[in-house]
């Protein structure tokens, strides 16, 4: 019997599912376990070792369904968890820095690139250390935005007051040669918009999101492990807080990329 | 003793210098030895059959310097060849056909993607199987462009008469619900300039050479295999043509990649 390995995709919330996404997007033949952990979101402010503990409790609970390859699509954990998670199981494990640092330095021009974060990845420094372990010249700014994801979160992505906020966290940024700013969390796509208001048309926006997912790609490919179904996968979602809202939120970030898409609902058993 | 392992990139002339010098950007602490086949070039319009086994001589001589990756820097050659080399050789190898795709596949949102390229890649349905690999439902319309890579040879990025030839090679495409362009050929992108204005700025242009030094990138990380050396390394280039013609060339394209870098020149003997 053929049984389709899925890619697994972990995330401390609603905000990973930017990069499952993009996924579904870009490799629709993929079948996708997502794991949303909100009824501990967010992890931006907890300290790091809750952080790891969060993250091998969650994959120690996928690794059940056999998947190909886990995908740690919040910054936050990946900044302090992935070699970690590295080290505890034999299928690749990629984070969402690596992609974006990746994609910035193969558009960078001036070879000033900004980042923005949750304060735990960016406290962790683990852009920087992605950008540099490429690059021996390369100067990165980065800025911590703790007030961002609460905006997403409340689906505020345009408003006054976000674009304030935005203005007051990060409009000092232009008075740098930056020419790209990764958006070092997956929550932040949804602010593309408000956000390149503010920066200027001089700064292009580097999505880990999108980043991400091409790299999957990339290594499923390099592993000939890419699904070749002719079906369309079923996807499966599991949430560790409110089923409902979490199903509201998924459903409409989603959107169109779910339409056609069967997909199961379910509410795991960990923590 | 730290030797380090170089990354082998191998093309039928002067082309694959596109992939080395994004290479060189991208990941400058990396050593390159580079073959350009410049006595036997070009290879677009010859038998299948040639292409691999110059191919295979090709990377018989490079395999002494212990690579730890092969880049076919060539779509002709990757077209034909990349399965062969693939599975004579215990290293990654890299074409430059899936790097493309695969970033045409996260930049559509139409759905419909345009390759032009030369007569043997256009022929063997290389990028339209890539893509359709991929996703389910792309549109792949192609183009062979025989007339370009003699321009770019003769130096003729803007004249009129490259115009013309591109407006009568490709002028057609916009015709079509296309929103992003392959240039599946590793000397397009000097054409880049000219094409945009042909085709418009709603089609985007993909180069094969900035994609493909990013999979490289992706690759050598999840293989932690990316180098960590602190001193520039000494890049290698061999032509088997004429060396002076082709130190010329490559010294004009490579341009600032090679200022602060050590280059050695070399002819080899093979064939």
């Amino acid at each position: 019997m053929f049984v389709q390995q899925p890619i697994a995709i972990l995330d401390s919330g609603v905000g990973g599912l930017t990069v499952a996404k993009e996924v579904m997007r870009q490799l629709p033949r993929e079948k996708i376990i997502y794991f949303g952990d909100t009824a501990r979101t967010p992890y931006g402010p907890r300290p790091a070792q809750e952080v790891v503990r969060f993250t091998r409790e969650i994959v120690d609970y996928l690794i059940q369904f056999r998947p190909k390859m886990i995908i740690i699509a919040c910054n936050t954990a990946t900044a302090v968890a992935l070699e970690d998670i590295r080290s505890r199981v034999d299928i690749p494990v990629i984070g969402v820095i690596n992609p974006g640092a990746r994609a910035a330095i193969k558009r960078t021009q001036t070879g000033c690139i900004g980042v923005i974060g949750t304060e735990g990845t960016i406290r962790s420094g683990a852009y920087e250390l992605a950008l540099k372990e490429l690059s021996l010249s390369v100067r990165v700014i980065s800025e911590a935005c703790p007030l961002f994801v609460p905006l997403v979160e409340r689906g505020n992505f345009r408003s006054n007051e976000t674009y304030e906020t935005i203005r007051q966290s990060i409009g000092h940024l232009s008075q740098y040669p930056m020419d790209c700013l990764i958006l070092g969390c997956t929550h932040y796509p949804f602010l593309t918009e408000a956000i390149a208001e503010v920066v200027g048309s001089r700064i292009e926006l580097i999505s880990s999101a999108d980043e991400t997912a091409r790299d999957i790609s990339t290594i499923l490919h390099d592993k000939g492990q890419l699904s070749r179904g002719e079906v369309l996968p079923i996807h499966q979602f599991f949430s560790s807080g409110d089923p409902l809202m979490f199903k509201t939120i998924a459903q409409q970030w989603l959107g169109e990329q779910i339409e056609l898409t069967p997909v199961v609902w379910q509410v795991p058993t960990i923590g």
